[in-house]
């Protein structure tokens, strides 16, 4: 069960300013500027594994992609193991063709030859401007200083946390210690960024997750990719996707935790990809919750669907409607707008069969709508955050998916760049 | 080719306040109040014609539908000839169950009483309010003075047309003159209401057109089927349908005009075809103009698709983008967001083939963003009518599809009523 408080305080209730990143599996972590952005703010977190380490991704589903989305693919399908990764902002570097690769080649070299590896064990990540060539030769040399002062303290972490931010209002951090049995003890660390799912300057979601959990590189592959599933893959904030989302999980183990890599199969593996779903279930949750000009988080349940993927049409359909979102935002309780997307989500049910509550509230069976008190609605519309439950009464197919409101600030923050 | 000059005058450069509906094929209208508004403003438009006419009906695709489209649907599917429509609005009576149904037909009844015909040759159509019971009962004694005052006069099409109007801004009519060939004159005239696809009060698409040219049922069927899919079918202002969306075309020939119907297959019906698909574009475009706080009108254009239905998704994905929506109200030459859109459709297709152009700029080929210089820049953006084409380089699909920008106007329209 969600609560407000995990979210905005962190997880068992620790102020999310003091958790960090840098230290979980060795991780050391800096932030600073590279001069992508004029006004010298950080523009680079680096985050530095104390060996190269088995690494898993899952990137865009966009056609159109960054070349720091191809260049990180051809690693993964390449089965490399990875010692750093290092995030730029500013400049998405998409769209730039041949020159664009070679930039973030480039990158990767600069920062290899720092840390004694080959390029193919650093993966750089882009976000920002579309289409804009990033001329990557005038950047390096402020990697060297930005590597020197990399650092396991938590202030390393958290200063890596917020270089990554951009219409982001706070950063996100989530670390959880999981028990594997048997006495052993593992802990999995993430940050991400993104507010709009593409903002004019400074786009896209971006997640680094570390792990001193030992996996091996196929299973870490399943864990992650099960885990998006309901995380990152659950969430909207416009609708929109951007060239350059991704999320990097390397598993780093120390000698102190269990020598041998997890087998998918076994109880500590479960328990391993579990953790990692809470991980990425907040990072996710914490995505919306700061989305471009929100105001209200919303979370939606769709249960008794014909299957998972009509469950996901119907709440997809719901989480992207601007008449439900901007509903929510003035605290119009208004179901018709919510059947009304059920209706045209393609999905095959039968509206007789149809019930629906939101906030708790039973608001449509038999294929009509229930009276409602005006106080109790205008009590559920005030809430921040208000669960929609829809029972489609066909199947057994479920889909749970979190969005958030639709307000002018929205439409200002997006409207009022010019680039 | 699509000129401002043309909507917003109506058609030939006559002024828009000058059209009316009334008069063509016979058509008397009235608008009046029946009592569902409390402020007493119009909420009912008759359009009656001189006899029983041949009927053709386009509806929501939503599985939630009003009482009002399953209605017409019965008459639709049983072949009945129309006599009147009268369209209500203030409540949807969608989601009302059986008893909605009721009280459809019970308006239907009351219309045929006065008119002296059965109750299936009248369609019903409402709009407005969702869930909320019509309670007919109440109503009927304000249709007989309501009916009572219909009128082939000019003034009281344009009544009609403006008792429709909901969030509309301007009400919408077209007339258009159709030469058959061999001396023979035919008329078409359209009126719509649409600003928002949904609004929490009073909602939908609806839209009434007669013709006094001689069409039997299933060819008039065919005719308003194709013509819909470029019209209607090929217009968004936020993506969202409603339980009411309509459109209804009755052909009643005066002795004047040719006497057999025309058959499919010959010059004529496709001219009467291309004259239809004229006016319903007309109206489509009209309803985009007048979007929800719109200020911009964007026809988007994409061609060398594998088949139609990619092209479609591609210019669908791009007009439903809030990115791309909320880029072009605040003039930001935003091409990125487009090629985002693009690359998120679904549609297959060689990023490397394809080629875009805003305002008659070539934006993007060979896969990367050309220079643009900003001065062309601003000044496509600051235009009224932005035509975005996007050509794929795959096959042969093509579509032409019409939206307008995202504003805040739009979130506070949308939120600040409440029900």
């Amino acid at each position: 069960v969600y609560t407000y408080k995990t979210l905005v305080w962190g997880l068992d209730g620790i102020d999310v300013q003091e958790l960090s990143i840098a230290g979980v599996a060795g991780l050391e972590c800096s932030a600073g500027s590279l001069g992508i952005k004029r006004d010298h703010s950080p523009d680079a977190a680096a985050f530095v594994l104390p060996r190269k380490s088995a690494y898993a991704g899952v990137f865009t589903s966009n056609v159109f992609r960054s070349a720091c989305v191809d260049s990180a693919l051809t690693r993964l399908h390449a089965g490399k193991e990875i010692r750093a990764v290092l995030i730029t902002s500013g400049n998405a570097n998409a769209g730039t063709g041949i020159a664009g690769r070679a930039d973030t080649e480039m990158m990767a070299a600069a920062v290899g030859e720092e840390l004694g590896c080959p390029a193919d064990e650093v993966v750089v990540l882009h976000t920002g401007v579309i289409g804009v060539p990033l001329g990557a030769q005038r950047l390096l040399p402020a990697l060297a200083p930005l590597l020197a002062a990399r650092s396991a303290d938590p202030e390393a972490g958290q200063a890596a946390a917020q270089a990554m931010m951009t219409t982001d209002t706070v950063s996100k951090t989530v670390v959880r210690n999981v028990d594997l049995g048997g006495g052993v003890q593992g802990t999995i660390g993430g940050v991400a960024k993104g507010a709009g799912m593409i903002h004019p300057r400074l786009a896209t979601m971006l997640s680094v997750i570390v792990t001193d959990i030992p996996v091996g590189s196929s299973a870490l592959q399943l864990a992650l990719t099960q885990a998006v599933k309901t995380s990152f893959n659950a969430i909207s904030v416009d609708g929109d996707t951007s060239p350059n989302d991704s999320v990097i999980l390397l598993s780093c183990p120390s000698d102190a935790t269990v020598s041998s890599p997890l087998a998918p199969g076994t109880q500590a593996f479960t328990t391993f990809c579990a953790g990692l779903t809470e991980v990425c279930e907040e990072l996710a949750r914490m995505i919306v919750r700061d989305g471009e000009g929100a105001t209200k988080f919303l979370e939606i349940v769709v249960t008794g669907a014909e299957s998972d993927a009509d469950a996901d049409r119907v709440a997809v359909t719901i989480a992207t409607s601007p008449l439900v979102k901007t509903a929510f935002y003035g605290e119009d309780f208004n179901p018709g707008r919510i059947i009304s997307a059920i209706g045209r989500s393609g999905a095959a049910f039968d509206l007789a069969q149809v019930r629906m509550q939101i906030g708790g509230l039973a608001v449509f069976a038999d294929g009509m709508f229930l009276r409602v008190d005006s106080e109790s609605a205008r009590e559920v519309m005030s809430r921040t955050d208000i669960v929609i439950e829809v029972a489609l009464g066909t199947g057994v197919g479920r889909c749970r998916f979190y969005t958030c409101d639709l307000t002018d600030g929205y439409v200002r923050i997006n409207a009022e760049y010019t680039t």
